[in-house]
């Protein structure tokens, strides 16, 4: 995703510490000291522009959330979009997804989501791409035993490396979908920008739940 | 698949004892002695009307192939295409694919095709599913070690339903494919009768290689 630059973004992260976070490091094993409950931490790299970590936010005050995005613009479109709505359970931080080890202690994360992540579509590129086994052995690192990986998308290509990917690193499909919005699994579906676009056009959205091997 | 009885079809099939067996159980574990050439076995289960067990059989002298139908009348339409052909590294067999272990030896199959399977779409027929971990275990048992299954299906239940299934029993993904027929996969795609049908009226066919785990 890439938006214009806007005047307003830095200002605006910089009066919101509170809810934003720019050096990730510096919080690495003490997230729980920036939610008021102890509860599962869930993590989403790439939120673009928040619709689905706001959503997820409001809809399970259970858990708390945490999205990650590398844009500063867009994660200050999401800071925007957040602050009105006074979620405690909900954290943004603006960051590398590359450098999640730096960001999270081993085992701090309960689940992780990867929604619309960019397909990288060329093969030359296919390190780049947020499934490729590289970040695979990253999210193994910072989350639980047992933690799981949610992950949509409307590119075919990209999903069919995800499923094999995946698979390859000895996840566990806990279950796959292939046309998301005309499943049962929709009636909890909490959409992001994208998918809303690209579902309303009647373009499949893709969707995989695995859960990560034992390191 | 339903089809008519045809009168013919017993007469035939009792004609051609050296391409068409009955009682396979009698050749477990001696299959090369049907063959001219010692070379790997390939089994499909389910062929169907035979078209792309036959085109396989064509398409590739080097490997012994068995086409496996449990319906009398089916197997003997695909025997009376096969018979003009005189394919040499090509067997018919008529009977249960829920008695493969009867019918071959452990490791005695180097690969195993599963084409258009029919979907059992209630969840109470999951079992019938010829990816149920049941089948799967049968699967494993003739395969030689690091034997391959590959599958294709338009249904698109079934698809997710298979990805899930091969994936918990420890199969390891070769190849995802979910348009096969826009992919490079297609170049040496053999089509079965029914995926000709379907992709005619641009339907996606899906299509998915996978290794067996060791026991």
């Amino acid at each position: 995703m890439r938006v214009k630059h806007k005047k307003w973004a830095d200002p605006l992260m910089a009066a919101h510490p509170e809810m934003l976070v720019e050096d990730a490091a510096q919080f690495r094993g003490k997230w729980e000291s920036r939610f008021p409950k102890k509860q599962p931490l869930h993590l989403e790299v790439g939120m673009g522009k928040g619709q689905f970590i706001i959503g997820m936010a409001k809809a399970h005050p259970e858990i708390n959330f945490i999205g990650l995005e590398i844009q500063r613009t867009v994660a200050a479109i999401a800071l925007k979009k957040a602050l009105p709505e006074e979620l405690p359970n909900l954290q943004l931080i603006c960051g590398e997804g590359e450098e999640l080890e730096t960001y999270f202690a081993s085992g701090e994360v309960q689940q992780l989501y990867l929604n619309f992540s960019d397909p990288w579509p060329k093969k030359r590129h296919a390190k780049r791409r947020l499934t490729y086994h590289t970040f695979l052995a990253e999210y193994q690192q910072i989350l639980v035993p047992g933690g799981k990986v949610e992950l949509k998308t409307d590119n075919m290509g990209f999903f069919e490396f995800s499923l094999q990917s995946m698979n390859n690193f000895g996840m566990h499909f806990d279950g796959v979908w292939l046309d998301l919005h005309h499943s049962d699994e929709n009636d909890h579906n909490v959409e992001t920008e994208y998918e809303h676009k690209f579902a309303s056009k009647g373009q499949p959205i893709y969707k995989l739940t695995a859960t990560m091997p034992e390191k």
